[in-house]
């Protein structure tokens, strides 16, 4: 096919005519079929059946001799700790166990900041006004819901292969003390699969931020979920910090959501041994700890760091095969029309697909008439506005290679279409 | 031996005497016991096992069909719903389920009603000013360590055998707007081992709160934990509310850290289906669900609201002797020596022990210095602060027999000591 920008304006609406009767005949197939979220599929959650089959009286003690099943380690079991403390490239006394979800973990460190203030901060964030936050975009729908729900205001950064636009977010974090965070998803960016270079990372242990409670929320959400042919490496950012003493300003957060079960895992919180103690500190009157035999049945089950990662091999085996359908019905169905570009992440859950101008809302609208459920357009933007309209997040893990081909190609058809109009005019 | 307040100066002081050797003679067993948290024991905690051992192939799917492995069902999962609404008395739809820990869903449900206000409430409690909470004394330390972290003032009401003075808790509620909430533990309250009669519930029902978004934190933690010949009967709240259309008032929480595993049980929130749709409006943003896996694991162990309490049977032989043991002790040691008295509950974790004015704090460190960790006098009362210093929390339940009859033994020591030390002036 030629590229839609050479086309005449006849030739394109011979082409529209013939696209509409294609998704008239797709229409009628009746699928039904969900590609909104960044699910693992059955098969994955298969993968980790063993840990849930581990004998439970082997699941009572830690090797110190506390009782999991009891009350108390606020900050959880020290194995626990130090499995994910070796995973991270931290120490123990940096990591605080939380619940089942990094989310949960997210959320409460922005309400307890809000109410109580965080470490080195003069005055809890609720108590100073209007207050700022930088999103590299296109991001996480589920941070932006955060800010929105706090009435945070949301100042986007564009982002790139390299990571966000770090003259941008120096700019901002250096002269403005209502900016008290950025939400950053350092590898293999949701939904971009981007992932931060060492110069980005540098530029983040580097900034001098205008308030004394400035944070920055360094999701680690896809660390050892690389699938590709190629891996990417992420700068330890605890590590670039050492070089500036800047190591309070970062909040990391890490879960097996995606390792054992999106339902029932683990979330990790890691930060300098000066947040860590002023959390739990803040913790102690929330909870008395998280669910400890939940922890230890992770420990005994991995072992190791490199028993997670080589528990990551299975995931990707399964995973690597959903991305490359994905990416080879794109690259058939709309190499060359001009009227789009995709990401080719080596990991990570997403593909994230940049239309034309003013196709995106268009697309998920004829999708899913069509029976096939995408994320929302303007989703990775804060308040679900793309200004431009034209980006779509692509996940291919929970379908079936099936579905899958069935929903990209008709997701092909529906920007062809959406591409036309706009261009028809 | 004789009344205390009848001895001469001589015979208080020939008395000291004596019990100081007796207290050198424990102190040099050195004792080395912790009595100060209601924590199950061993054997308790050996009664759940079984639902630990369940094959994990049976705790995939949820009736509907739900693969409880994956991301979802925020609220929970149906049959946990319905199992946990039937046990409170309450429908599924006026049930959230929590992570493991109730505590966490109060700070939380606090956290929630500061930054974002409650159904029915024109403003966050957080834009309000000073805001205010009721505290039944003696109450829980974790209540109110929450309102001190918040900076909620904090407002003492007598607690009786039959519950909070209602008189005073309605002039409270009914003429000031800053009065947010009260704490209750309305079954076995924490430490007296009361519970409240028809009457309070009906009282609490009745109230007509001056604030538009007040809430009844009603902590029915020990709703099934009977161990006595006797059991008390404690009337359903909601029930209570029908009758003057003040259900919204109520938040209700339940665990089952003391039912399964204190450190990996299920919490459980009820309340209206106004309060819950708003609050899982709310949640919707924190998370995405909490850990279902352990949800089937109790559904699928326990069976019916019936499965629970039959549970509880076998927890309550256990407990009972220990009880037994601590009253025996008390009731041998202290009878007629009108220095103190103590509640003789019906179930729940703790036997509430009113001495002398002055005597609580010297109790606890003559028994620290013996070797025996009771919970720090004044934990009870808001800012830990027992304005007549005299009670003292004991935790039977964690402690062996022995160790129990060691501490009890040291405690009524202690007690005289600390009581003739204020008689001698």
């Amino acid at each position: 096919m030629k590229n839609f920008q050479s086309l005449t304006k006849g030739e394109m609406k011979s082409l529209y005519s013939t696209l509409t009767k294609e998704y008239e005949a797709a229409k009628a197939k009746g699928y039904h079929l969900d590609m909104s979220r960044g699910k693992p599929d059955t098969l994955q959650l298969n993968l980790s059946m063993d840990m849930l089959a581990q004998n439970p009286y082997d699941l009572i003690f830690t090797r110190k001799g506390t009782d999991v099943r009891n009350y108390g380690e606020l900050a959880g079991v020290d194995e626990a700790k130090e499995l994910f403390a070796d995973l991270l490239g931290v120490k123990m006394n940096n990591i605080i166990m939380g619940g089942q979800s990094s989310l949960c973990l997210m959320y409460d460190a922005i309400a307890k900041a809000l109410l109580l203030g965080v470490y080195g901060g003069a005055k809890p964030w609720g108590q100073q006004g209007p207050l700022k936050f930088l999103c590299p975009v296109p991001g996480y729908d589920r941070h932006f819901a955060i800010c929105e729900q706090f009435g945070i205001e949301m100042i986007s950064i564009p982002l790139s292969s390299t990571g966000p636009d770090m003259e941008l977010v120096k700019q901002y974090v250096e002269s403005d003390p209502a900016v008290k965070g950025i939400w950053c998803v350092p590898k293999y960016s949701n939904p971009s699969g981007y992932t931060y270079s060492a110069e980005t990372v540098d530029a983040f242990a580097a900034l001098k931020p205008a308030a004394d409670d400035f944070r920055i929320f360094w999701d680690n959400a896809y660390l050892v979920h690389d699938h590709g042919e190629k891996k990417d490496e992420l700068v330890n950012i605890f590590d670039a910090c050492k070089k500036y003493g800047s190591e309070d300003m970062v909040y990391e957060f890490f879960s097996t959501s995606k390792i054992t079960f999106s339902g029932a895992g683990l979330a990790v919180f890691a930060a300098s041994e000066n947040n860590v103690k002023f959390l739990l500190k803040q913790m102690g009157v929330q909870t008395i700890g998280y669910d400890k035999i939940n922890q230890l049945r992770h420990v005994k089950y991995f072992k190791t760091a490199d028993g997670i990662r080589a528990h990551m091999k299975k995931h990707a085996d399964l995973i690597r095969p959903k991305f490359h359908g994905v990416l080879a019905d794109l690259d058939r169905d709309l190499t060359g029309l001009g009227i789009g570009e995709w990401t080719r992440p080596n990991g990570g859950y997403f593909v994230s697909y940049d239309g034309l101008p003013g196709t995106a809302k268009r697309c998920v609208e004829l999708c899913a008439e069509a029976g096939v459920k995408l994320t929302a357009a303007g989703a990775a933007f804060p308040y679900g506005i793309d200004p431009e309209d034209k980006n779509i997040r692509i996940a291919p893990t929970y379908a079936t290679m099936e579905q899958l081909h069935q929903s990209i190609e008709l997701f092909c058809l529906c920007q062809k279409m959406a591409a036309l109009e706009v261009l028809m005019g």
